[in-house]
Order: C-alpha cells, then sequence, then structure tokens
C-alpha cells in the first residue's frame, strides 16, 4: 500500500518543493493542493493528455516524454498570453518502473525550474501508459489572448519556422536521412519544443488573437478564423519553412506544414500595432514572420484567391 | 479532422454550459478556460484518473463510470471543505463510440447539475479507457480542512455506515448474494457514491482534520494520523458497519473496512466543538459516529491498546 506514497514522497514531491511560489499554499499530500488568488489576474487552464503509441513512441526516452508532456501545456498558457503558476499530473504506469519515472520527472523539471511552475498535485494509478498534464497561469483581468478576437484587415504572424517537427519525426522513425546538422535540429524541435511564454506574455497588448499550432497550420489557422468569424489570406511564398524542406516535393511540404506538433504561436496583429510588434521582436530577439492577412471569410485562400483545405492531426 | 471537435461540441461544451457559474469567464473552445478569481477565498484543486480494468470494469455502464468519476473528485474537495467552483475532464477512449459518450456525459451530468459545477475544459484523446478529472473549489482564506490539524484528545467520526462499496462490489462480481433491499443499497453506494459537500463545507469551523475514505477506513486513518504526528485509539465495536456484516466472518468484516471506495468523511473534532457537532448533525438531519480518540502515537490501537496495522487499497 505504501507504494504510490512513496513514488510520491520520492519523485513527485520534490518536483513541487524545489521551485518556490507565492501561489502555493499547500502542495503534495492533502486530498486538495491550496493556491492563493492573485487580485486583478483571471486564471488561464489548460490540459493535454499524451498516450504512449499514439501521442509518444511506447520506447521513448522518459526525459523526452516528460519535457514535452508539460512542455505542449505550457505552450497553451503561451497561447492565451499567461504566466505559469501551477501545475498537475495524471500518470498511468504499467508497473513500477523506477529508472522511467525517474527519467520522466528529469524532463518535467526542464521546463518546471526554467518557467518555475511548481508540481502541486496528481494521481498515480497502474494501468496503460499514459498521462495528463494540467497547467495554470495568471493573466491580467480581461486581457487573455484568446482565438476569436481577430479582424479584417489585420496581420497574421507565425513565431517561427515551419516543418522542423516533421522532418525530426521523419528521422526518429528512420524514414528520412538528412545532414547531421539538420537531423539534430529536426529531432530537437520534434523533441523538445520550447514554449513561447515570454512571446506570449507581451503579445497581450500587440495581438487580436493567437494560438499555438499544435494540430497542423492550415488547421489552427482554421480555428482562428472560425472563432472569430473571418477568413485569410495566406501567402504561401512567405511560409517560414525549415531549409530542408526547400529542396523536398511540394507534396512533402504540404505534409510537413500540415504535420503540427510545432509549438509555436500563430497570431493576429491589428495594421496600428505594427510598430509595436516591431519593437518587441527587437526587445525580444526573436524573428517574427508575417505570412498573410485576414479578409472577409470563411475559409483560407492563397495570394491568387484559390481555396485552401485545411488540414491536420486526426484524432479519431 | 473535424471529429474531436464535433464531438466536444456535441457531448461536452453543453456540459458546460447547462451551469451558469460567476466563476466562468471563458469556458471550453479557446487554448485555456479563463476562471475569475473569488476574493477572500483560495483554490482547492484535486484530480483523480480512473482506468479501465483497474478503477472500473471495462464493460461497466458508462452512466456509472461518468457519475463516480466526478464523485470521487468532489468528494476531495468535500474532504477540504470546498465549495465547487469547475472541473477539466481528459477522456481517453479506443474509438468513437457515441452511446458510450452520451452515457458517460450523462452520468457527469447528475452531479455537475446537483452541485452547480461547470466543465470549462479537457482533451479528448484515443487510446485505451481511461480518465482523469480535475476539479477546483474555494475556501475561506487559511480554513482548509488539512489532514495535518489533528491533535491529542480530538473525537474521530465518521459521516456514515462502513462496508457497504465492499457488499455492492461482491453482488457485482456476483461472489456474494444478499436480500433484495440490501443489494440495492450494496450496489447504489459502491456505484452511485454522494460526496458530502455540504457536511465538507459546515466542518470548516468544527474539525480539526478531515479525509475522505478512498483507500480503506485504516490506511486512511493512518493518513490522518502519520500527517498530524499522533496516533488513534479507534473503537472497533463503534464502528457503523453495513448491516449485512453483521452476520459475516470477522475476516470479511476486515476486508470491508479496509476495502475503501467509502466517500464518507473522516474527521477529528476537539471536545471543545462537540456541542457545534451535534447542532451541526441537526441542521443537515444527517447522524454521525464516533469511532475513537486521538492520543500520543505513532499507530493505530484497539480498545485493549493492542496495535492495528494500517491496510488499504495497493495502488502498485
Amino acid at each position: 500500500m505504501a507504494n504510490e506514497f512513496s513514488l510520491i514522497n520520492k519523485y513527485f514531491k520534490p518536483l513541487g518543493e524545489a521551485i518556490a511560489s507565492p501561489n502555493v499554499v499547500m502542495g503534495i499530500g492533502d486530498d486538495c493542493a491550496l493556491l492563493a488568488n492573485k487580485p486583478g489576474y483571471q486564471l488561464a487552464v489548460s490540459t493535454d493528455t499524451m498516450v504512449a503509441g499514439v501521442h509518444f513512441f511506447a520506447d521513448a526516452h522518459p526525459i523526452d516524454v516528460g519535457y514535452k508532456a508539460l512542455a505542449v501545456n505550457l505552450s497553451d498558457l503561451a497561447a492565451m498570453g499567461a504566466e505559469p503558476a501551477w501545475f498537475t499530473l495524471c500518470l498511468t504506469l504499467p508497473g513500477r518502473d523506477e529508472n522511467w519515472i525517474k527519467g520522466f520527472v528529469q524532463g518535467i523539471e526542464i521546463l518546471a525550474q526554467q518557467f518555475a511552475i511548481p508540481l502541486v498535485g496528481g494521481d498515480t494509478t497502474k494501468g496503460p501508459l499514459s498521462l495528463s498534464i494540467q497547467v495554470a497561469g495568471w493573466v491580467p483581468e480581461d486581457k487573455g489572448l484568446t482565438r476569436s478576437g481577430a479582424k479584417v484587415g489585420d496581420h497574421l504572424y507565425v513565431s517561427g519556422e515551419i516543418g522542423w517537427p516533421y522532418l525530426g519525426y521523419q528521422v526518429s522513425t528512420s524514414s528520412l536521412q538528412l545532414n547531421d546538422a539538420d537531423q539534430r535540429e529536426g529531432l530537437e524541435r520534434f523533441l523538445r519544443p520550447l514554449p513561447k511564454l515570454a512571446l506570449g506574455a507581451n503579445l497581450i497588448d500587440v495581438a487580436s488573437a493567437a494560438l499555438d499550432i499544435s494540430d497542423g497550420l492550415t488547421a489552427d489557422l482554421n480555428h482562428m478564423l472560425t472563432a472569430s468569424g473571418i477568413g485569410a489570406e495566406l501567402d504561401i511564398n512567405a511560409l517560414p519553412l525549415a531549409a530542408p524542406l526547400g529542396a523536398m516535393s511540394d507534396d512533402i511540404q504540404r505534409q510537413a506544414i500540415n504535420f503540427g506538433d510545432e509549438y509555436q504561436l500563430l497570431f493576429a496583429v491589428p495594421s496600428d500595432k505594427q510598430t509595436q510588434l516591431t519593437a518587441l521582436q527587437e526587445q525580444l530577439s526573436i524573428k517574427l514572420y508575417p505570412i498573410g492577412t485576414l479578409v472577409d471569410g470563411p475559409g483560407i485562400v492563397d495570394s491568387q484567391g484559390n481555396p485552401i483545405a485545411p488540414s491536420g492531426y486526426e484524432h479519431f
């Protein structure tokens, strides 16, 4: 009986205690965690499940699994412009494999430390390998960056190159060979995406709408368009494709664009905020890529006005 | 691609929208939900996973699965003295079985409506059947009912009869036959436990410590004792056993007591709060059962001072 509790005390409690937080009144170990309010802010919460054999290979390195499980959740906070506050973890394991758990916790800890987000609770159960993380973060009252605020005339941006996770996935399944540097880059972007939290928090006063690219560029753009009730003219030639894709076929490029798993932000910026956006790029030392304009909808068209059907990850 | 989203729109979004809540600024459909603070309160959060074949039979009725998944989580809020605020749901399904989902949502809705707690977000993924629910609730600042506040001399109480879920489980696996009324009672208590939210909220100013009985009476009592750094003298003869157990062997009685899955509250009350506790019983029209006293520790002893080893559900 003491086994679940000894696992929690050995691996998960330290992951909470390692990160001092003004939010945490009481962390792991009681029926509930207790968290303090932050006056003037609202709480943003998001949760994502990852299943072995579906979202990651069953034999994936546990450090990579832990890292990415927290990364994809933090990316949702970034897309809302929220500052990380705490997270919980539900972990289902076939058995008590302490080496796996140790690696998994190490992977989580990389991002938990980097973004000062403590683990405050969870559940450890027996069953087929899977996990759900829930993150909570703070956004200034009524400033949350939703998907629904984009307006006709706004400019569409993406926060980085698109297609590296597709290349990394192909490399990891030995379906593709690239030069060493590109292989490393692809694998890194596929296995260790960095959530764009600083950008998201700074977009609160600049962007009219935002989301993170998880299902695929056109699928996620379509979510924004549907929520905002407008359309988009996408400048295909302006898409910042990962360099190795330049030499590949149109078909492969399309697959890469719609592969998803990018965790770049896709966001809309009104014309009168372009100066602020330029300043923000300098302040954060990042490059942002204009990829189109929001127009009367519905749907996505290219620069010649030809419709582009959204396509992306199929959940069922 | 639209499949996950159509499931969400058809079954899960209505479950959020059906319940008006001052807490919900923005519910299902964006990267995060946005929730309002409640000044003067702290947030209590808890999460529990249920896996098919481990926590419920793979062929269990989906209404029962949905009901119990929310019930066990609400029970954690009750044990903390918290008032329900919102919940999220991570659901992993082998395929798109709409009948199952429909029943499952109906089961959740029974308690969501009864306790006015809206669904605000989640994730639906493909994989072996399992689910994690996370609940959030409000407790008045620094009044949360923890496990660690029990003191020597406090009296130990349980909120209802113990052993019915064990009997219900045995009946449901055809390992036991009882008369019709007892079978119904056992199954009802096993499949449809009612979280003790009114009691929990009212115990905030009365109890020194509380938890809900999920692992088994002695195992959970031991959690309270460890957290509080004391011991307990348990009056075995005073335990309010489910009536059918009276005719069964000591061994079966012990198994029933330590079966867990009860979702009754176990709590400690100082001597000077006994009058308030009596008043509370009348106010809520409930019967509470004194089952022992807190003493110098460690561990549990019976009325003759013989040690009782804690025993309960083995997670691994």
